[in-house]
């Protein structure tokens, strides 16, 4: 489906593990003045001082989480960075040190490698990260790849997931299901690709949901904003899962439960255009679809004002005592308790 | 080989994902005061004040770096802990928190899962380190374990690969070639049993080197030995891949040669007694065999005394003037120079 131009391949035996890891990662550069020491010793060296350190990590499998058949490895790597970045941002932190280890197997040549580690040398540079370290080893099948991301935070700043009171308001960034509809998109044309190879998918009508899938930002301009606004968020989480497995995790947490109101649910026209196109019901999608790693938080009813009519954040419900219970209130104004269904790399219902 | 007595086999997908890691994770207690916050949001949270954090990862594959056929989880689980927790030791530092991320296929039921938490869990206890996070996804195939461990040290106590003068004293701890000479009996076993599954292994001639080889041991007791000792190594890097490999690492990133002396390296009976059976060269084990786990480190000429007659560590050789060369000096007086072809996981030589 998308055509693989570079046409050179080198084996990854020419090189052998430390020659590949250098040449991989020859052109990191260390920008964070924490960084005491990077990539070349048993151990990269931090120095956050006076800092809480934040550290969160996500493997990533082939056939599992990603599709090389219609995934260009240059997004995979980008997109990997994000699922990471997206963890520190949803502890109001700023992520500032990578390890990135991978796995693959010999059918990937040197060159694939290099589109791989160009994503995540853009991610790094445009979110200012540096890569301190990491693992190359083969695999018997696929590519694995397992980031460990690191950030730095004042400890007064840090937001958990379990601080959301009654009456906050529950806030969501940006819109969101638009990168689960982008896999829909992708799923539908692979399926016409292997019964017509030669079919040229015209995909300008789905441009910013299949961008949502395959390269999708980490909110970290939310974490700046808030910041601007003086808004400390009671909780926090990204929603990799969708938002109904997410809003979930902050009420038990929280020992809370919530409204959250349907119509209230920030989603883009095109999600709504293809949902419709699909024939799927778009609350589902953006209560359950996943991967969009937007971020889903409360906060005090008297910091209403400071993000009243900010473009980038919607108030959809607010939180409620334990006993309410979690409940979605639909357009017809009818109450129904709110089951995780969301994206789960098992393959089941969370609930 | 090993027969696996535990009889139930609960699905994994009776559980779904964050039940799992609930699951798995329940026994872990949080005992390092820097650790704010660990499992259970979306990063863990450190706080490590004046010193200086380390952090080293490993990505561990089932049918490159292990065998399942006659690895047992438990010891798998441990072993995967030592092999970061070494990174740390390397650095001279102490290791205090790690995350633990595990990709597995469905033929593993979760009494499996749970037998590799218990190595886990065992070696969290015994070394004193904080298992703060992780991530639990399924693999298209096999077992996939990735760990970042984190540690703390006084920035005037890092250890790099770089700092070896010439003059030094170069110093082995404990003895190498076991855990290479263990891999070999275990897989002429697993040969003899694929011909008769009736066979029983006797393995007591070999227990201390297939010890080596399942259950290795970080040297944590070496660093703290060291600061007993009052030494501070010039240079220090855990062997991993074999002698001959990290004293090239050693010398390259130090900028120096050296001499090694054949006679002097460390080997312990058993390992003889075994190459001897296998009609292999010893000195040719212990410079490639891996996964020994032990600590290769220089010191100052001045901090001989101090180490003299302590039987964890044995002066091996001294560093050169890089002009000089890397050379083995044979027991026949010989100069031959060192070659890297240590343990690789991707299957060449590293020269």
């Amino acid at each position: 489906m998308i055509e693989d131009k570079n046409q050179q391949r080198t084996p990854l035996s020419e090189l052998g593990e430390f020659k590949l890891i250098e040449h991989l990662t020859q052109h990191f550069k260390i920008t964070q003045e924490t960084t005491i020491k990077g990539i070349g010793d048993d151990a990269a060296i931090i120095d956050i001082k006076d800092k809480q350190i934040v550290v969160s990590t996500d493997l990533l499998v082939e056939g599992v989480h990603f599709d090389l058949s219609y995934v260009p490895l240059k997004h995979l790597g980008y997109k990997a960075m994000m699922v990471n970045i997206s963890d520190i941002c949803a502890m109001n932190a700023k992520a500032t040190q990578v390890t990135v280890s991978i796995a693959v197997s010999n059918r990937f040549p040197l060159e694939a490698l290099e589109e791989l580690y160009a994503g995540i040398s853009t991610a790094s540079k445009l979110y200012n990260i540096d890569v301190i370290g990491g693992d190359t080893t083969s695999s018997t099948s696929g590519l694995i790849i397992s980031i460990t991301a690191i950030g730095e935070v004042n400890a007064n700043d840090v937001v958990l997931r379990s601080g959301a009171k009654p009456n906050d308001l529950i806030v969501v960034s940006g819109d969101i299901g638009g990168a689960y509809m982008g896999l829909q998109v992708l799923e539908r044309e692979k399926e016409v690709f292997k019964v017509n190879p030669n079919s040229q998918p015209d995909l300008s009508m789905y441009t910013y949901i299949v961008e949502r899938q395959l390269k999708p930002e980490a909110r970290k301009d939310i974490v700046d904003l808030l910041q601007q606004l003086n808004v400390k968020p009671t909780s926090m989480i990204d929603i990799s899962d969708g938002l109904s497995s997410e809003i979930i995790h902050l009420c038990k947490q929280s020992n809370v439960g919530c409204d959250l109101y349907e119509n209230k649910i920030p989603l883009d026209p095109q999600v709504i255009s293809t949902c419709e196109e699909f024939n799927i019901d778009s609350t589902t999608i953006a209560l359950n679809g996943g991967e969009d790693y937007e971020l889903l938080m409360t906060i005090s009813q008297d910091d209403f004002p400071k993000i009243k009519g900010n473009p980038n954040l919607t108030v959809v419900g607010y939180i409620t005592e334990k006993d309410r219970g979690m409940h979605l209130v639909t357009r017809g104004e009818t109450k129904i308790p709110i089951i995780a269904k969301g994206w789960n790399a098992l393959g089941e219902n969370i609930e």
